[in-house]
């Protein structure tokens, strides 16, 4: 068949946007509709928000989803927030509405140990309706998890997984380089990062989805978050930051067994990154390494995984699934027929 | 539950061994049976052909398929020939017997173009006994299109993918030496190639997947095989070769549109090769490569995931399958329930 996928945006901020712009050059898919409650958005063109040079496209914002999810939507990209708790409502609508969900929320990729009860609710209510979500992105749901058990396919044995990204935020979008305390004083960041203001989220959703796909047991699973401060002056187009002050963020993951770690990541993000890179370690049988120079841009890496998943969600079983057990790969820009070859 | 999947490995080569040394170690699967030809192994116990430390097994190497595969098998691994045509009545015999297979047979990885009528015949049965089978291996089968494929679900576009794969045989088995043509003449390696001696199978297949699964469309793939020759003496366990002798093979499967390369794929195995790695790079939006320093070596990586492919092909839909849609990963060592979570 030659019909079009037809998806809903909801969520429309930087993330959101850069997905809609994608969807667009998509000849296999047709933008139905946007959701965004954000008042500086709602009631306003789509085009013309996410800044396409060929807007307007007569497509409005809704404030309220329903009347969008009515209208035969096959599959909704969902970018609202990182907290499972805060977007079940949305993902329940959708679900209810018969529509297939890729969502960037953060505790979605890997929610089974965090939410056993949402997750359990989720996967229900999917099957009652038919369809497939999944929570994706880059980092949680391909970087640091998908990739690394894509590389164990090649391995004998896995005694340990480790998986470190480094991230040069220095061309990054504003609200990114002030999310991880960019030239804050020290103390700032402390504050920040009590305030729960300051932080990455979905590095424990990694290591849960690498160990259950390695078939690790884990005692424990923890993260610490920690400055890092700049050592000379660093300048982007946003701010400047001086030595002595917080330049990013620097989080581990670790998943233990017996005082062990048997997964185990690290995350570094911050300005003037120098060698920016994913890397990706496996040891046992053969010692694998893996590394992507310069990194996947977050940004533009998690728009692509989200619009990219597209394919395998309406391809998956009813149910909430993972990107551990979908077959990831690039949305072509079409246009093509339904379901791909 | 708990029961184990029955394995049965057909053909036992150096390869096969090693895939049934990896299949003893795991809990979940359980060896039922062994199939190889050869009068040198038929009938003697499977541990002690394959050099087992725990042998005798008790588990006799049968000349015959149907016996073997009459006994309540789940999935075949299948080793026994790179050309699809000479497999067919093996590969036969597993779907009529109901067993999965998961084959190293080149050929079988992406058999559509140079095959179509084998491919449907394949197709038609797996379906018609409600079985699903595929054909993988490192190479083809994971390092340069699986995994060029994974990487592509970060990708907003893709225009062009390339893959380098850089093997250094020196420490390699010596079947494997001898059959790059490591120490001929010139002239030797030549006739080698012509007479279709030297060759590794699979280029063009690695190039059909990758363009297909990235929705390229080709005019053309075309196939070059040219020698290494030695610059230095160079001396292996097994052999040594002179300055101007061959050292191994370059290949390179170009798959073309309008004159231009959309799919590159080179591979160099040779004696003494500097840097070997696996390199993969697409070029679009963003452009992406990664690198698996000193590469996946052949041999333990082939058989891991063959072996590892147990779980996606149980779980795969009946029919032909290739590895661009099977999500593939580590198989823990185990016991385990079936199907994994």
């Amino acid at each position: 068949m030659t019909k079009k996928v037809r998806v809903v945006q909801f969520g429309v901020g930087p993330i959101g946007a850069s997905m809609v712009r994608l969807m667009r050059q998509k000849g296999s898919l047709e933008i139905a509709g946007a959701i965004d409650r954000d008042p500086a958005k709602a009631g306003r063109d789509l085009g013309e928000v996410v800044g396409a040079k060929d807007a307007p496209w007569g497509i409005v914002i809704s404030a309220q989803a329903s009347p969008v999810l009515a209208k035969n939507v096959d599959v909704v990209i969902h970018s609202t927030s990182s907290y499972l708790a805060n977007v079940m409502d949305e993902l329940l609508a959708c679900i209810s509405a018969g529509c297939c969900v890729v969502s960037t929320c953060e505790e979605l990729a890997y929610p089974f140990r965090k939410h056993p009860g949402l997750s359990a609710e989720l996967d229900a209510a999917a099957k009652d309706e038919g369809i497939a979500l999944v929570g994706t992105g880059v980092n949680p749901g391909f970087v640091m998890d998908k990739l690394v058990l894509d590389l164990s396919a090649a391995s004998q044995r896995v005694d340990v997984a480790k998986a470190v990204r480094i991230v040069d935020a220095s061309d990054r979008r504003m609200p990114l380089q002030k999310k991880i305390g960019a030239g804050m004083a020290l103390e700032q960041f402390r504050e920040q990062v009590a305030a729960g203001l300051i932080k990455h989220h979905g590095l424990p959703e990694s290591v849960a989805m690498v160990a259950d796909g390695l078939g690790f047991t884990l005692d424990d699973i923890s993260e610490t978050i920690a400055p890092i401060i700049a050592e000379e002056t660093i300048r982007t187009e946003f701010l400047e930051v001086a030595p002595g002050q917080v330049a990013g963020v620097h989080q581990i993951a670790q998943g233990t067994f017996a005082g062990e770690d048997k997964v185990f990541m690290e995350l570094k993000m911050y300005v003037g990154a120098k060698q920016p890179a994913d890397t990706i370690e496996l040891r046992g049988e053969p010692n694998l390494t893996l590394t992507i120079p310069g990194g996947t841009h977050g940004d533009i890496a998690t728009a692509a995984v989200a619009v990219n998943a597209i394919q395998a969600i309406l391809a998956a079983p009813a149910g909430l699934r993972t990107v551990r057990d979908l077959p990831l790969r690039y949305l072509p820009p079409g246009p093509h027929a339904w379901p791909l070859g």
